[in-house]
């Protein structure tokens, strides 16, 4: 009882729950080393990488049609931000990545919105960001979808994200439109 | 000879100088296991760690007060560009690490400029991009500064950098100055 009365307050963990789907998928097929519905404790600090290679990477998918190491995701902190946010790289110079409707190529990154699509070859993978307070540590957890997330969740979204989209205003006294990129990226 | 004729075709690499500088340096003391002047050739995939940790770290310091890891840097392909580029995060919960006048706590990033000065603690390091085209590899070079960064670049620069600095421009028909980010992080 001491014990549990000493220990350090358990701080809420950040969670990335990755809902993945692929047409071919079946029971000990592309998806038998991902443990479903199971919370698992991740260091913020290091490199989550995604694959074929069960040498490097954490998460692997047994498909020969997957790179190595497909893609990686890292840990970090915005500025004025007090939450971990994602990062996504592409690591595959065979494969683009896309993250909702950007295509990233070999060595591209793009912050990870809290809520985005992400899709390799026949791949979908649908990742949702859920806050926590420590910066030590995060949890990843997956789900297998029966279905396609694309149709499910009406992706890709119809409307431009606004991150990527550009602001389109008009000076009170100007007629002419003036363009702005709000979000260099 | 015909192993020569038949090898692949080198590709220019792209290299990261640092110059190094320490007021507590000294032969056999921090920068031990540093070579200086010997270029590294390195994957571009891989994180490249520095800190006090040989486990962990490519680039080590012999020197209690540097934290195990201190920061990483990571290789990617801006977008639109065809050459690579460094992101640099802050891995260190005690230290804040400066770029050039930017201060980065614990797992803050920022993409690092061609030319720019790091430091934490007492450390000052001058880091240089030469670009090359390979995208597999990366070179590190180390150089060892006699003398003080800061003193001999005039650094920090005084004037503020153009990455976080605010454009204020008048609409020909107006009088009141409009505020623009131009570059938001």
């Amino acid at each position: 009882m001491s014990s549990f009365e000493d220990a350090d307050t358990e701080e809420m963990l950040t969670c990335l729950q990755m809902t993945v789907y692929h047409p071919g998928q079946q029971p000990n097929g592309i998806f038998q080393s991902i443990g479903f519905h199971k919370r698992e404790k991740l260091p913020s600090r290091e490199e989550v990488k995604f694959g074929r290679s069960s040498k490097v990477c954490n998460y692997t998918f047994q498909d020969r049609q997957v790179s190595r190491v497909q893609f990686s995701l890292q840990l970090f902190k915005k500025f004025g931000s007090s939450v971990l946010s994602f990062e996504i790289k592409n690591m595959s110079k065979k494969t683009s990545l896309i993250v909702d409707n950007r295509t990233l190529d070999f060595l591209h990154k793009v912050d990870l919105p809290d809520r985005c699509m992400i899709r390799f070859g026949d791949y979908q993978i649908l990742m949702e960001k859920e806050d926590g307070v420590s910066l030590e540590f995060f949890e990843t957890e997956f789900i297998l979808s029966p279905r396609s997330l694309l149709q499910e969740n009406d992706w890709p979204p119809q409307n431009p994200i606004p991150e990527y989209c550009h602001s389109v205003w008009f000076s009170p006294q100007s007629t002419s439109p003036m363009e702005t990129d709000e979000n260099e990226l």
